[in-house]
């Protein structure tokens, strides 16, 4: 399989995704882990989007008819979250909400592949989004990797995520040093970011939720995860020059996102 | 109704409050959601107050008769700990432990404001804290604002907060650009505090808890609730000059927080 | 009891010791509470260890025979994350996988110190953290502190904290303005840190993580545990110098844990 150039995906269409989202600003529920719920939701405020992390069996379902996007996290999956994350499906599918999946650790714990494989046959998420070790490991190859913490070279993983995105009808998109988005046709490749984002938890996480909200307001998921991608990787470019570490570099992220303008985003993203 | 004017709550009554707290220091026991624990915490660490999340069925009641404050906050409900939730209220009761209820998402949301109302009937709360729509939703008004946000503005909602005060027999604080605290009869208005606060994840759940903090050292639930909002909005206009974003301003607030003295508050605070 | 002296505990044997870590970073699963679940990682992050937050009862026990070291934090104890500590407990018990015991506000509540007890009880902890109060709780000794603040100074809780790590076979650490760490025969006493510490809610446990991620690449508990305690508090030390105030001091200690060197440490390290 070749991977066909992205077409049409210019820098510009990802400023205007970015546009959009600011000035149609979304609710996005998500449910997700206990590590993460906090930096998810500053970094969704910060790009001006609404979280509403209603997590549990009772409202979930509910809520996902009226939310713009739908995030389900397995980062820390418990008995009751986990029978929210069925709900809020549930509901998505229902009211045809978008939402998103972040396989956090597939492959390396079973319990959760399990959840991943059966959330994604109750009906299929818009956009999967893992590291190269999840993505394969949803895919059914390669041997998981350990914890959160991806073993395999994303490149190695890209076959397995277009069949992964062909299978399910879904957008998937792999991050790493190079993120890589697909719809199993097309190929997106973005090559800004820093190292430190590997060392802020809930980065990636955070990542995730931002797509759910991009995919609440444009059709093509895989605009969504590519613009989400950009807008938070550029975004992490500029708050590097102004950290000193990690520490400070999660909280400049928070900034630099708040004050991203679609034209900076444009200029700055670098497209392979 | 005429709301009256506030009589005797002047700057220095608030800038006392803060004296107070930061010379006996409350325990102050939160069964608070998973977004905003976290910062929670530290906000009430940087005035000098002791936070204990004790939020499971098996501990919270216990604790709470021997908390200088309780704060409830319905951010993200499960089952078990809104079994704490009530074992917490039940144990404020019988020890006239003060507690101050942070309705997150009430109105919006079935299963919680069942559960707000369920609290509120089984031991009246000294506190209400809300934005408008929460509000509006507990005086059984309004229809509702979408997930954590407030879709109707403060001023339209004071009617019906000062009916749920004299109805409930608490102060009710309501948030927005102008903060509002009422007991039912005096109405307190605050005009300090910076938009980047809606852009803090917590940052209200935080001022709830610094209520109970409040609340757990003085007799005067309006001067509490009042004097809580006046630290936390007068520590965000001095933070907001240290910050260049969302993120800056949420670290630079517990800087603020730690540093205000009385005579700061009383100085800087906007009574309206 | 006359403590004896650390002999061979050196400077240059902390220094070496995250020399170590850094070289070999551990994969640690932290079984902790969702008030400091993201500080903890971002810790660990800064340090270069990998962190995973494994803490469901389906998932807990498998993980804990891969996990280079394992955390168990009773702060915020639930029925479903209890049975994930018996079932990690049991995984490392089965793989010989160090683990570390964080007692929070052991004898200041019942629930959670029966808990505590089982635990050592089930398999033996390497490490036992805690405050004063804490561990003379643990120890059979004391009255408890008032939830997670600790009402006994540390010296005087050393003779209880020598006992437990003899009963328990198990190194002791005791937290405060200096820092002790004991294995029954030995006593290491570390003078570093900074009050702005005991303001960042999480510290503490954060560094319990650290004393995971230490025990899991070397074999003497006791070095791994003042290697840990000197990490974070010599890097605390370097943070406060860029900080104004417990909101900035929180985020320059993970710069400062990022960058902090074995010779800087062997060389700012504070032994008594």
């Amino acid at each position: 399989m070749t991977p066909s150039s992205p077409g049409s995906l210019t820098p510009d269409v990802l400023g205007d995704a970015l546009a959009v989202v600011r000035k149609e600003p979304p609710l996005v529920q998500c449910l997700t882990n206990i590590v993460v719920a906090n930096y998810t939701a500053n970094v969704l405020l910060a790009v001006g989007v609404s979280p509403a992390m209603v997590d549990n069996p009772a409202e979930a379902e509910e809520f996902a008819t009226v939310a713009g996007g739908v995030l389900v996290n397995l980062g820390t999956p418990y008995l009751d979250t986990v029978e929210a994350m069925r709900a809020a499906v549930r509901g998505a599918e229902r009211s045809g909400t978008p939402w998103v999946l972040d396989a956090v650790a597939a492959g390396a714990l079973e319990w959760r592949t399990r959840i991943a494989h059966q959330l994604i046959g109750q009906h299929a998420p818009v956009v999967i989004r893992g590291n190269a070790s999840e993505v394969m490991a949803l895919a059914g190859r390669g041997s998981g990797g350990r914890g959160v913490e991806s073993a395999d070279p994303v490149e190695a993983s890209l076959e397995a995520a277009m069949d992964l995105a062909q299978r399910v009808g879904a957008v998937v998109a792999v991050s790493g040093a190079v993120d890589h988005v697909t719809d199993g046709a097309r190929v997106v490749r973005l090559a800004n970011g820093h190292p430190w984002l590997a060392q802020v938890t809930g980065a990636g996480c955070a990542l995730g939720a931002l797509m759910a909200a991009f995919a609440a307001v444009m059709d093509d998921a895989l605009v969504a995860a590519s613009a989400a991608t950009a807008t938070f990787t550029v975004a992490a470019d500029v708050a590097a020059e102004q950290a000193k570490g990690p520490g400070t570099f999660a909280v400049a992220l928070l900034d630099s996102l708040d004050s991203l303008s679609p034209d900076q985003l444009s200029g700055m993203v670098r497209l392979r």
